[in-house]
């Protein structure tokens, strides 16, 4: 079994030495806890609702940041995977919406957010390169952030590159929901879940930033599509442990099978050009 | 508003007479009701649980059967379109779980079923077509079947369409759930109706056949994603007023929109060869 930890921080917006001091300690608390993958939110260095990409520019890192180090350091010799977020400055100053996945030896993948979400678009370039698929010792972990997890041609993708779990770091703005009903992207991610029987982990945030409420949505999804843990609101974690094998199986019977069944040759040209 | 009316009948195994009655008998009742749009469950001429193809056939019909001429004398003047299902004999003899779009004219689309769930492979012929989207008066409605539900580039396919509704004559097979859950076919309807921004209907049957219980779980779900009407459990039917223009709206704010967001440059090739 891997163990699946959530942490649903309250990021402080432009305050990266605080973010960097609460992310580690998230990391730390998962880790005595025994999580083997603990995912944090998206932008959880930086903060979310930036006036402007000057503004962004202020807390933007790279991958060679401390943080990242300190996220290892936090991870020891426990074995485990971090997948969170942060604001990236590229190479050629642009920023990314990205997330970082590291271990104790540092950072093994960056992705940068392909579907930008909003007001995003005036902040960030989107990505463009498939999301990663790391493979861990706890299973094939893919990322993705946010918006793209409503893109069901990227989730997709990601599962089809064999993903055991994908991770999500987001940042869900709160929207009315009927009564009794999860939250409509917890909603895409068990339907995500359940047709690409792989087990998804939403990590959402807290905490009201420039008058933006969030959802606190945070969810660990199984493979049938089930959430099997959620944080509730306010600063708190969500934790499962999930038999990410199940994930490689993608049958339902003997003559039926969510990847088996797919007709691709019916699709070209339709959902893609 | 389009009135959205699911008649979760029970269809009788083997027994054409019986069902056609049945089913013309639901449109009328349907209609009387105010229905727009009358959605009929999966193979609802016919039933389900063949034990071979040679079974089958023997209630294989095309669609110049009466069936549909009931049907469209049902709606008569009322200006209401029937979607349901049937037991399709094709021009080579081979059979197909089919669709069918009727309306007081007569049929106006057959669709055929891609993905074939489980047994069906060994029964039916999957189909080689896009779902119609059939231009009417109430707007444009889509045809799926069942399993292709859970295709998200089929479902993908019917909004990049056009779908204003798709409509999907289901027969699913009772699954346990943990409590408190919709159905997981519900889940995917709704995850799938929030994303594409697209409203579904969703008839599912009741009745024991062969010793297969059925989920009964009838949905009709608006393009915001939430479960509008259902059946609930037995021979009952679900109806929803549905403002269908709605579905033609895919942005969420002046930066976001589900279809303009897409990036289908990065999609050519992993989703589809």
């Amino acid at each position: 079994m891997t163990r699946v930890v959530c942490a649903q921080l309250a990021p402080r917006l432009l305050d990266l030495d605080a973010n960097r001091a609460a992310s580690t300690a998230a990391v730390e608390v998962a880790v005595a806890g025994g999580a083997d993958v603990v995912v944090l939110p998206e932008l959880v260095t930086s903060g979310y609702v930036f006036a402007s990409p000057e503004e962004a520019a202020t807390v933007a890192i790279t991958a060679a940041h401390p943080v990242f180090a300190d996220w290892a350091t936090a991870v020891g010799s426990s074995g485990a995977v971090v997948v969170g977020g942060f604001c990236e400055r590229g190479e050629d100053g642009r920023l990314h919406n990205s997330a970082a996945v590291v271990d104790a030896t540092g950072v093994l993948a960056v992705y940068r957010k392909v579907h930008l979400w909003d007001r995003e678009k005036l902040v960030f370039t989107a990505g463009t390169a498939v999301p990663p698929v790391v493979e861990t010792v706890h299973g094939r972990i893919a990322v993705i952030v946010c918006y793209d997890l409503e893109f069901p041609e990227w989730t997709r993708t990601a599962a089809l590159a064999g993903a055991d779990l994908i991770a999500v770091p987001t940042n869900w703005p709160l929207f009315p929901r009927p009564a009794g009903e999860h939250a409509a992207e917890v909603v895409i991610a068990m339907g995500t879940a359940r047709l690409n029987r792989v087990a998804i982990a939403c990590c959402d945030r807290s905490g009201v930033e420039r008058g933006q409420e969030w959802t606190e949505g945070t969810a660990i999804v199984d493979a049938d599509g089930w959430v099997v843990a959620a944080a509730g609101p306010g600063e708190a974690s969500a934790a499962a442990d999930l038999d990410l094998t199940r994930s490689r199986d993608k049958s339902y019977t003997s003559l039926a099978d969510a990847f088996a069944d797919r007709r691709p040759e019916l699709y070209a040209g339709v959902v893609a050009p």
